[in-house]
């Protein structure tokens, strides 16, 4: 069994309250790949330039991910994103987008990429997550991410690209611009209509919530005493989200399976976020994921004891 | 047993996508206490004008709430507040604030107040819920409600205010604003390190998170198709989960209570929000309220399977 991803490698810049890092490895193929890589073998399609060395391959490496798929475009430059955080971590500033290499990227998948049981398009233009979803024709799951561009400019492709996969995961702001729908129930619901069979809205700090036919689950994020750097806690969520499907190939994918990897994809985001860009997840160990999971079945859990209410 | 409520009691105008309404029942020891009625005696004391009238009482009266200390000021107007909601609910601008007879309100309580076994200081002057905390000397259990208006003009009454009691209910950015703390768990924190010995902070359309020395606890809100009116949603929150806690008088108020105890206030916060002002929890039924705390139960709920990790 085997996990493909297609979708950003990058540089970043980052200013948080707590440092700021000139230039770390990051993109959303890089966030997802490292915490799924605790589920599975995972492949990386995605675009680099001869800027994009040893070291970045050897994070990468270190965690048993396969690179091989991973295009090192002759005289160009990695993609490279910088940006501020406020004070609260609330918000966030892009100060450069330079897409360079991603610019022109055409996913050139190999055999054992295309080969995946599971498959995540990380969000790039959907003309070419349909062309990607296309040629993994094998996956028996698939999930997407997107973002309000390409709502924007692309909005009929993301509607074909929609209809092509099993789960779709947005933010709530996302998926509320998507349908039009004042809230994330409604929204996911006219999601689920047209065709996913899951939809996961990403909450911020506010955590994450699943929603599917069979009903609606809502997970908070992990309780942080301090956020360092935000940068790729949505990746690294659907990462440990998605990986955690790829982990059980014998499985009907049902409501109760996602409401599991949904802790998975906390649990990793929350460790991402208490060091800068792939720093913490790099060295995270299984003990530290499951130690971290079963704090949020307890934090999450409540036994309802009947009361006499008074009518 | 019984519960006392110190607090405003309105007429509220309000306009939603969803329609308006002129003069609505209103004001939080109104919604706290038609929510606590389901879980104890309640009894209201706050003050009313000439234009408070018997349809006015009857809501209250019909959910066996005790009226004898709301104090009937002759001559005087009952507290108006207007305000619109913007289309997705997000936010609201207050149009209007008369404070009528409240502006000079001295709270008066009856012996029967006075000895209450759980006692609710919405949001007013701290000062007078300092007088009134000191009056019902045998409550064992006081929760405190407040607002960004007496952490800027009132500060030292507030924190005086605060360790007096036993529980702090606050959004989640009033209660960074009264720390300067950037994130809930460690502005929590803070607050019981001044006695408090738990914290509920209300995150809105996200739900509820509650701390105490025993740890960490976060409910989602309950997921609506639509609202229709959030006005007082927070106040509803709060006489459930204060209610929940008189309901139990011979129980320690340990943290597992409290996780219940906020099962209940999302619930009835949930019913509130489905109709204008006071009209959905008026004819609220146990049945109803059991029932959604069921289905809460099960939206929060996962069942970690170990996985193997890849290390």
């Amino acid at each position: 069994m085997s996990l493909t991803v297609v979708g950003s490698i990058a540089f970043d810049a980052v200013r948080t309250p707590f440092g700021e890092r000139e230039r770390m490895l990051g993109g959303a193929a890089v966030h997802f790949a490292l915490a799924a890589s605790f589920f599975d073998e995972v492949r990386v399609v995605g675009p680099v330039g001869d800027d994009f060395g040893e070291d970045e391959y050897a994070v990468l490496r270190d965690r048993g991910v396969v690179t091989d798929d991973i295009e090192q475009v002759a005289g160009g430059k990695t993609f490279f994103w910088s940006g501020v955080y406020s004070e609260n971590l609330n918000a966030r500033e892009t100060l450069e987008t330079e897409l360079n290499v991603f610019e022109a990227f055409e996913p050139k998948l190999s055999d054992a990429s295309r080969d995946c049981d599971v498959l995540f398009l990380a969000n790039i233009v959907p003309d070419l997550q349909i062309g990607v979803r296309e040629q993994c024709d094998k996956a028996r799951f698939v999930a997407l991410d997107s973002m309000d561009l390409w709502m924007n400019i692309a909005r009929d492709s993301l509607d074909r690209a929609i209809r092509m996969v099993d789960c779709v995961i947005l933010n709530d702001e996302e998926l509320e611009q998507l349908t039009g729908r004042p809230n994330v129930l409604t929204a996911a619901r006219e999601v689920l209509s047209w065709g996913p069979a899951a939809v996961v809205a990403k909450l911020g700090k506010y955590g994450a919530a699943l929603v599917t036919a069979d009903g609606f689950f809502a997970l908070p994020a992990f309780p942080m005493e301090t956020v360092v750097d935000p940068t790729g806690a949505g990746d690294s969520f659907a990462g440990g989200f998605v990986g955690y499907v790829a982990a059980h190939p014998g499985e009907e994918i049902a409501h109760g399976l996602l409401t599991r990897a949904m802790a998975y994809g906390t649990a990793i985001a929350s460790y991402n976020v208490q060091e800068f860009g792939t720093e913490r997840v790099a060295r995270l160990t299984p003990d530290e994921i499951a130690g971290r999971v079963a704090d949020l079945e307890r934090m999450t859990r409540f036994e309802d004891m009947p009361v006499a209410l008074r009518g």
